[in-house]
């Protein structure tokens, strides 16, 4: 199916046209930026679903499709649809760029454009100075845009070319370059506010100098790979990025009136996130109602790295990496939890994904098998992870280990609760996502008073 | 061949190391960046070189290749390499960043990085406040970046996906957008500078507003797409672009000291037009040696209009677009000399290049045929060109036209001077690409004063 049906255009082009009128009267009176970037939102959710249907066999024909191996019926479908989230939600940040500086912009130039304003000729080849212009905002947002399509266009060389594990897990540190270049030029505070207990050693502040450049670094590679490896069944990689962001939403929305009152110092960062993420549930909104079970569409290791991305701009130019952590619980565990296969203690088949059980139609768990006995500690290991029901283990009639679950989230949910169709199995993984996520933000917002002076709320 | 050869490997190695060390000192003291452009410049053109020999393979794979119609031996190369260079490009320039900033960085946290700065807890919400930081100049850099980055994308898209003509066209468009909304946001000034003819009319200076909006777009629209129909021969699309780099860098230097005292208004402009163009050069002259008859690689739709739009994000935000004008003269001829076919009123066969006679070698004029003789009008236009020897015409024993020589400037060349090897071609092309330039130039600082009360240098 390559065309919308009647209904299906009908609707995007009512959500359009709702956006395109709300859009055009932002400008007049007090316009909302938050509400213009809603609008933006359902026009980038139209544009992405009318797309990705479009462009399917465009896709096919330049070799972009794989085959969804947990079906019974082996079609192939289009690959790398990620990328055209990826570009319509780049087109859409870029087209939001002069609202929330509207304001600023009036204020700058005395009221109305440009008009009272005495030009000399001067200032046809320098530019207005704007004293009053929150230049420094401005270069952030724009520094977060470049590393986005920093990751896009790494992203799809490496859905074009392949490329190899080790070399991949750098794709986003690369991509996360120009953001830290930008924060070292224009903002550099590189302090972090020292938790109470630590104060009589550290001060109230503590300078990280180029160990925070370190870390925000490891936090851009940590998020998008971490969405990377929560992957293989129909419709986790968006749903988990949808239900990340709603939580990182309702996070930015407590610091919003009516939760705080205006003028705080975090507000301007919260709504950064906040028009970042709404056109980002757009475009994910519409590709998942196309890769959800059954996946009409694969999304690409570009929409992980994108997502990801999205998530790590977020939380570093908004000052909340720590909170962040707290919503990627999940992927944390995933990835302690796959660290074994990942450095090859135990054996790391091609692809980890559930095991498709043709006769019942339900997921099961998929396995290691060990070709040799493991070491005498890895046993062990995995024999106390085994009895704590952390993994499925299988022993032969000597006690030897030779075969286990492989190490991810998704197999260990199917470890504890049986084999189970492919889209009760991503629900059960947004709940957990969605649960821990909630537990993580009470946590922060309830128990940080313990190690901090004050909740920054 | 995919490997470097041992004296290749040597020389690049050596270009990158003493660039590294180029840039490790450029903190130190009074360092010119001017010079750290150059050693970027450097290290681009050995990560270009090595990189479009490493990956020629793994682009054939991924299907991007192509066969050169204009040899004997028709084998498949690598197409698309141009994106190679984008990337390592864009990199750079990212890279680059910090560095023209350096010492508005150390004047604003008064000496010495952050060190004697009174930070406070706020700040660490908030960011330093830098009054005296040229924040507009660090928000074009980046909006040239965001455009340039675009444009890569969209490029991309082009080669994967072969997009129509009618829609090609409009992807420098998409592109141009953050450059002119960033514009709008921080610089705003839609005012020009008034002919002195015109000024009793006029004024000195005229607000064009948004009409300049709409110049800025078909520049950047002009500049890719005009680069993008004068190819077809081996090495012309990069070799163009390199003699346009020359000659506006040759046009930057003249606002530096010692041509010009350094307080000049333009001086940071052409500046940043500088540190644009160099490592451009250096990716490009990595390229053209792989591109350079008998080619072993083709470039791709993204290097022209990636190369067209390092040239519209130069030229508008560094505020000379009017002087890039004279530099395409010979795509400005080429696209006015074209029209006729590209809008269908002569025949427009899928390829335009020139025909290559597998007898002697050489490179002949392709020809149109007219199916049915052409309109009245169109064969009195179309003779009396033949007459100018701007055209090969050929009629029938009724005086009919049948047939004429593509209408490119390269076929044109070819009418002038008759069949020649390919790379003679190029290189004839080239030398008056690089005499109209000279010609312009001239114009522009001889003559400019007829019109504009003063030179602008």
């Amino acid at each position: 199916m390559t065309s919308l049906s009647r209904s299906e255009a009908l609707s995007l082009f009512a959500i359009s046209a709702a956006g395109v009128a709300i859009i055009s009267n932002a400008f007049q009176g007090d316009g909302n930026p938050v509400v213009a970037s809603l609008a933006f939102s359902g026009i980038a959710f139209s544009a992405t679903y009318a797309m990705i249907r479009w462009l399917g066999n465009t896709f096919m024909k330049a070799g972009l499709k794989g085959t969804d191996m947990s079906k019974l019926r082996k079609v192939e479908i289009p690959e790398t649809m990620g990328a055209v989230c990826a570009v319509v939600y780049l087109l859409c940040i870029i087209m939001f760029i002069p609202f929330p500086f509207y304001k600023d912009i009036v204020a700058a130039t005395s009221g109305g454009g440009n008009k009272d304003y005495i030009q000399e000729v001067h200032h046809v080849e320098t530019g207005r100075f704007l004293h009053r212009f929150p230049h420094n905002k401005l270069a952030a947002y724009l520094s977060a845009i470049l590393s986005l399509q920093s990751i896009v266009i790494l992203g799809i060389g490496d859905d074009l070319f392949d490329i190899r594990w080790r070399h991949k897990v750098l794709i986003p540190a690369f991509a996360s370059v120009p953001m830290l270049i930008v924060y070292f030029v224009d903002f550099g505070v590189t302090q972090v506010v020292v938790p109470t207990p630590l104060q009589q050693y550290l001060g109230d502040l503590f300078n990280l100098g180029w160990l925070y450049y370190a870390y925000m670094a490891a936090f851009a590679i940590f998020c998008p790979n971490s969405i990377n490896i929560l992957a293989g069944i129909n419709g986790i990689e968006v749903s988990q990025s949808i239900v990340i962001a709603l939580l990182i939403l309702a996070n930015d929305v407590l610091y919003l009136p009516p939760f705080t009152s205006y003028p705080h110092p975090a507000t301007d960062a919260h709504l950064f996130s906040i028009y970042l993420l709404l056109p980002f549930l757009g475009v994910s909104c519409a590709l998942l109602m196309h890769n959800w079970y059954p996946a009409k569409v694969f999304v690409g290791d570009t929409y992980c790295y994108f997502a990801g991305m999205v998530f790590a701009v977020d939380g570093i130019l908004g000052h909340f990496s720590k909170t962040l952590w707290l919503l990627f619980l999940p992927q944390v565990f995933n990835f302690v939890y796959s660290a074994p296969q990942l450095f090859h203690i135990v054996p790391c088949p091609r692809h980890r994904l559930p095991h498709f059980n043709a006769r019942t139609g339900l997921m099961e768990p998929s396995t290691a098998t060990f070709r040799k006995p493991p070491a005498r500690p890895v046993q062990a290991v995995l024999k106390l992870l085994g009895e704590l029901r952390l993994l499925q283990v299988k022993t032969d009639n000597k006690g030897e280990v030779v075969e286990c679950s492989n190490m991810t989230l998704i197999n260990l949910w199917l470890v504890w609760f049986g084999p189970m169709r492919e889209d009760r199995l991503c629900m059960g993984l947004m709940a957990f996502q969605f649960a821990c996520g909630v537990a993580g933000l009470f946590v922060r917002h309830r128990l940080a008073l313990l190690v901090f002076t004050q909740d920054n709320l």
